[in-house]
């Protein structure tokens, strides 16, 4: 089986529509939605169909082709009015995702800087280009950060991930399960992967322990709470960790629960790192006390998807959904453009990161 | 309301019957069950309808007098044989509880030390003393504890706390929340408490959220992944869990996650308590290395409350129930007979446990 087997997201063939993986069903079903009308790319976004930052970011990239090819004028400022309603409409899927944002920009930009010199047909083939390019950067980047963390493997090595940061969560590879799948590609097939749960939402369980399974890694599931006796027993020697936004010390923030994870990894002499994108690396940004945490509702943690609702009514619930990890629990962050070592913020000076 | 107003298990002002509170009905039902026949009670313990190994054994020298009661006849040679008969049916309930044949192995010792003296009739009211008793010293073992322990706390205090060590899981009080029980005892409205879920039986959201709300504490759920960020935040003053068993150099067995509660306390500079009932202190255990850790069932992770099944099919899970905390991260062992602080073998020595 082909280890990269799962697609988050792509342009079908026929170019006029984008087939993605409904991530809500897994891992219980595996299902390829084919979709064209912008109102059901929004949906899929917004209930988190596709999720996980590059993915939403390329989804919303062949969203606002499929938009502009879906106009039919040939007149530009028509042509271009509506491509940016439409614009505007993805965006609202999920305003604080910031790839989502970033995407749409983009092709936003592409669309202005060559509405002078374009015909409206012209136009719709050169935004098919740029979305494929979001995706083909996106793959590229998460290619190299896996192959700057294979590097770091040795035959045999015990993995612990947190959350998911793997194929599902971008193009292809993904960040933190990238350095495994170049370790497939180069035919190891005896390295181990165990999979935090990570509650509420148990992206780990539904997400990382399939997509590694499907892959053919020996995979084993545990619950946030058995991190500390896994380590303890000898069977991690690495962690991989994504990451959400990476600040100038090197603070980073990532999926809740990821702070505790790097805290037991240093008691326990176990090197973490974190992978990161160099777009997630914000020096506008000196600490992670300046990162801003999301606080989610309280039925994510009492209620879904259990049978029945399983704390007391009206007890209080804190809701992080992410926490941030102080640079000094961090042993390196691995970018596409190489790995950065503390100080951190030489380090991303010398890897040219700005 | 009172503080103290659940009962795990009591015996019925008729002597006929024991009420025990239906705890896998909890948090959504408060149901207390009235069971006379040793099946019935034998099903309760089974199936953690009674739970924790203080009100298991108190349940089981409850339910070993009842059967006496029920036995008909004036024959003591005949009477001691019936009721071993329901000892050994008790006792096969949860074989592993220590507490379940440490209670009904007294219960018979007390029968075996009277039955030349006493007549039937009077050995009947022997035991049902002897269950009141097991139960009268559980009550007052927990309320030591509490007083040591709520010596340690200040107004306004947050505690985090794991699993569920409470009034639920003992006759009353609790271990690891009987300090909160004293502390509203003496008037105190001020303290926090923080349960960690505590996966994969959410037995902090069941039982010890329900139980402290119950007691009318300001209480907040979390997932067991968010403990590091709410200590960072500062929510946190100090830790309490209980334990299962303490090895002679300090370090104890508790359920799975404690030893990284502690390891997050540590690196937060937050004190942490295992409240510890010197009967759970085992000399004979050199250090934590030795102490067994029962390995259970995968489905408990991956099926056990969910209305789907959240991990794909085959996956390997690991699910130790306990993981063993390192000496070395007690703050303190608070017992009956006083607090314990490293070196702890010194300090177990000079509170006289044996």
């Amino acid at each position: 089986m082909n280890a990269l087997s799962l697609d988050s997201v792509v342009l079908a063939d026929n170019q006029k529509e984008m087939i993605i993986l409904d991530q809500t069903l897994l891992p219980g079903e595996v299902k390829y939605l084919h979709l064209s009308r912008a109102e059901d790319i929004w949906e899929a976004i917004y209930t988190l169909r596709v999720r996980g930052a590059p993915a939403i970011g390329v989804a919303a990239a062949y969203g606002l082709y499929l938009a502009a090819d879906q106009t039919e004028t040939d007149d530009m400022d028509a042509f271009c009015a509506r491509v940016r309603e439409k614009k505007d409409y993805l965006n609202s899927a999920r305003p604080t995702a910031v790839n989502l944002s970033w995407a749409l920009n983009r092709m936003e930009r592409v669309m202005e800087e060559n509405r002078d010199r374009l015909s409206v047909a012209q136009m719709k083939d050169r935004l098919r280009e740029e979305a494929d390019a979001i995706r083909a950067e996106d793959i590229a980047i998460s290619r190299s950060i896996g192959r700057y963390g294979f590097e770091l493997l040795h035959h045999g090595d015990g993995i612990l991930t947190h959350c998911n940061a793997g194929t599902l969560a971008t193009a292809k590879y993904g960040t933190a399960l990238a350095p495994v799948y170049i370790a497939l590609e180069e035919g190891w097939n005896d390295l181990r992967v165990y999979c935090d749960e990570t509650r509420p939402l148990l992206q780990g369980a539904r997400l990382s322990a399939f997509e590694m399974q499907t892959a053919g890694v020996d995979t084993t599931l545990i619950c946030d709470n058995m991190a500390s006796i896994t380590m303890k027993r000898g069977k991690i020697d690495i962690v991989f960790v994504g990451c959400d936004r990476v600040a100038a010390n090197g603070d980073f923030a990532n999926k809740i629960g990821t702070s505790g994870v790097a805290i037991l990894a240093r008691h326990y002499g176990i090197p973490l790192y974190c992978c990161a994108p160099s777009s997630t690396i914000d020096l506008s940004i000196a600490t992670g006390d300046d990162i801003v945490i999301e606080e989610r509702k309280p039925e994510e943690v009492t209620e879904m998807w259990y049978k029945q609702r399983m704390a007391p009514a009206g007890v209080k619930v804190d809701n992080p959904a992410f926490d941030v990890t102080d640079h000094q629990l961090v042993t390196g962050i691995i970018t596409e453009k190489g790995i950065a070592y503390p100080p951190f913020d030489k380090a991303f000076a010398r890897l040219g990161i700005k």
